[in-house]
């Protein structure tokens, strides 16, 4: 029997214990669609809290959701040609309106063809601006501040449950400004929406900083990204933020009259972050138990078991938990009203308490006959489970308990960030001196799947462009390394480039990603 | 010079009023793609308010939220043989999953054609059948109360902003239980919040009733609608719950072991409302100067309107407004926070008090030097703009006027009740005595679209089946006339059936609709 509530720990396989933790959290599971993922309650509580709390900030930075179109007609596509080179390959293509039942076979209509196929959104920076195009006449109309939330499909060949789905889930922030100082701030502006939401909700600390050009968004200027360091040691991209310059203004003729009377090209900006941050969580927090979840985004936040016999005593518990759980959801923490619940559902109480800890509830409360008697509170703690191989229980007072879990709901959402931050800060490895140290430290590209734990390294480089670019990055490439980002409080950690030898400008973090 | 905001009067002609409420209250715009709608801002915020208010009632009454894919395999779709029939006519097929550059032109790539082409949901019975199918083996697993909030495509030929495009948001809410009472109560129990929904929070009367066996949905054992009556007298559908029977169950193998170790059928059901609301709130509050909202969903309550002249006294009101916002804000009414809001576009203030007129923003506040000064507040409230062909204002010292902002805004919330409400009991005729009448009453089908006010007729019935009601539903048919529902309070009111001359068991509804 193992020790732990996943048949494979992290060591053993980090892979194949995240798909454990996606199937025994009850997060998602795959569908009957290829690459698409049904996303269950408890997965899709956990994006609601994402929803509500970053729509906040979304509206708090001034933008107003709004809905468009879910198809693309394909002449849109191949308006801005570098766009359509980074989307143009992996895309759902409508091209039928209607079903038709042919010789007792359900086929497409081929009298219901469409004269132009219509592609299912990747994202929606066309369509989008094509909307700008009509809105935008004068410098009076701008900036325009607008976010939806959505779905988009990209066909990818390999899927991973919230990491890499065919469909996802996400919203998409799309701006438009009269200049590049205004449309740059806004870039940044969301970048930074995005680094502390990732940080103070999701308690998984990130870095934040710009792409290099060979990783930027197909047609944008400028791309920045906020990277989170997974147990794994490698590096998910959890949010972008993209300054497109004047590219979709120009294949979209979004211009406007300035306040000289003449007509400008508006600088537009696009951002985004999707279900993958649950992906992000999952690896940040989860241990050998299953998930541990912040409790500022824990759909059920205090969980509690009662330990019934069917016996008498059971009704003072029954009646016990129902008080405690009223009194605990009318007190507050992070601002909104507490989340407890009470499990009634008819299964085994040992089995309701491993199924919360797989799920990742913070708190998890046992309540039985003595402490229904005794007026106490038995818990446990989902981020410090154990002491040793035992499950460490916890008992206070019910006044107590009751006053102090807004704190104590604040005390673990702290030490889940802690622990992430200080893996983070004592991962970046800024010792290596040249490309054949990174080669041995990495290891062969084999290794990169599942492969021991490396963590990031942070080198100076002259930011090439162009070739000399692609050369760094083929290189990298061939060890299965990408170079992530600039971060943005880049000071230049050595005085030569790491690849060149020349003069270094700034920092750059390479590491093994998802 | 017309008096009022509109260029065009419901007098004049309903559908054109209609489109000139959509575009002049800014609510939603048609897109480059056909049958698809923009939906902007101010009506974004309108559909965000129900779904905050709707998704709360779908939790109360035990329902969790997930998510499952917006692809359909054809397979599935041919399974429900009903079903099929329903929907197979009208959908988006995705048949290629690349596109490619060939000579110069962007086509759908021959090489990555689909082996099983998908369908982008209309509805999604098969594909949540489909995994309810996996999730139930016991008793001890039902009911499972499931809802999603999502976007489906149904290919329309005709489409009306609102009321009927091709890509619509929705919730649809699916549900398993071991029988059918448990079953049928849930299915009214939806029904029920749907009512509740609509008259209390959107401020719409409805009849609440049983679809004749021609009008439910593909597949369904009994189908439940609300109907509200717009002001062209015509009904729509506002929201509709179906009992499954064991339809689904069936042709998706949906079977549980019960408690005496059999296997049984599941009986499932669904329910749904969709982005269709927001057109019925504008053709019941609408009016010829634009949309009237009720302020539990007006995105923002009360606008405040500073009259500023570039003059020395403008900072006084900018600090008015700014106070007397945040006072509001701070407040609640209808169990949340008031959402007032100060317009600071570079606009003139009368052009300002106009688009919050034609918006249907409850209070609109104009504040002026001589306000800020004598400490006053002068404000229209939207459902009673006019006194004759005068806009009515009105004036309250400010400490009067924050103290009874809550009451005010459920005082125009109950009156925008109230006018429907009588409109809806004073047109239903129960006085029409046979075919001939009706057909006298409503006139030739030629006057459907923006014909006179004829309202419903009630009439009672011995609730035909088969040959019998189709040829009823033809003769009506004819007339533009359709069964809507039977009341759920219907008791009958003739003793002989209105067709057929028969024994009558029950009333049913029967108008003109959407």
């Amino acid at each position: 029997m193992s020790q732990h509530a996943l048949s494979v720990t992290r060591e053993q396989n980090f892979p194949e214990w995240y798909q454990a933790v996606v199937r025994d959290a009850d997060l998602a599971e795959t569908s009957p669609v290829r690459g698409c993922m049904i996303i269950k309650p408890w997965g899709y509580g956990i994006w609601e809290r994402v929803q509500k709390g970053l729509d906040a900030r979304i509206k708090e930075t001034g933008h107003e959701n709004c809905y468009f179109p879910i198809f693309i007609p394909m002449s849109f596509i191949a308006k801005e040609a570098e766009h359509v080179e980074g989307f143009a390959k992996e895309m759902a293509v409508v091209t039928h309106h209607r079903l038709k039942n042919i010789d007792g076979k359900l086929v497409p209509d081929p009298e219901a063809e469409l004269q132009e196929p219509l592609i299912v959104r990747p994202t929606s920076e066309t369509i989008i601006g094509d909307a700008f195009q009509r809105w935008v006449k004068s410098y009076r109309d701008l900036p325009i501040l607008i976010n939806q939330w959505a779905n988009v499909v990209r066909w990818e060949m390999r899927t991973r449950m919230f990491l890499r789905t065919t469909e996802f889930l996400w919203q998409e922030g799309h701006t438009a400004h009269a200049d590049k100082t205004d449309a740059m701030a806004e870039t940044l502006r969301m970048l930074e929406v995005y680094r502390s939401f990732a940080e103070d909700v999701l308690a998984m600390p990130v870095v934040a900083g710009e792409k290099p050009e060979n990783e930027r968004f197909p047609g944008a200027d400028n791309t920045y990204s906020i990277e989170a360091m997974m147990q794994d040691g490698k590096a998910l991209q959890a949010g972008t933020s993209h300054y497109l310059g004047t590219h979709f203004a120009e294949a979209q003729n979004i211009r406007f009259q300035n306040e000289a009377g003449e007509l400008a090209l508006c600088h537009t900006t696009s951002w985004g972050v999707s279900t993958r941050l649950i992906g992000g969580v999952i690896m940040t927090h989860g241990d050998d138990d299953g998930l541990r979840l912040p409790p500022a985004i824990a759909p059920k936040q205090i969980v509690i078991v009662p330990m019934l016999r069917d016996k008498p005593e059971d009704a003072a518990v029954v009646e016990f938990c129902t008080s405690l759980a009223a009194e605990l959801n009318a007190k507050t923490a992070f601002g909104e009203p507490i989340r407890a619940h009470i499990d009634n559902r008819k299964i085994k109480s040992a089995d309701k308490r491993w199924d919360w800890v797989r799920r990742g509830a913070p708190l998890i409360l046992e309540i039985g006959p003595r402490d229904a008697s005794g007026g106490n509170v038995t818990f446990t703690r989902r981020d410090a489970l154990r002491d040793g191989p035992k499950v460490k229980s916890h008992s206070q007072p019910r006044a107590e308990f009751v006053a102090g879990a807004e704190g104590l709901l604040r005390e673990i959402q702290g030490a889940l960030y802690a622990d992430a931050k200080t893996r983070l800060d004592g991962n970046i490895r800024t010792d290596i001196k040249n490309f054949d140290e990174l080669a041995a430290y990495f290891g062969p590209a084999e290794e990169d799947e599942g492969g021991a734990f490396k963590g990031w390294v942070r080198v100076s480089w002259s930011r090439p462009t162009g070739a000399a670019l692609e050369e760094i990055a083929d290189r990298l490439k061939a060890l299965k390394l990408t170079i992530r980002n600039t971060p943005l409080d880049s000071k230049t950690s050595a005085a030569t480039c790491f690849f060149s030898g020349g003069a270094a400008v700034e920092d750059i973090i390479i590491s093994r990603a998802y």
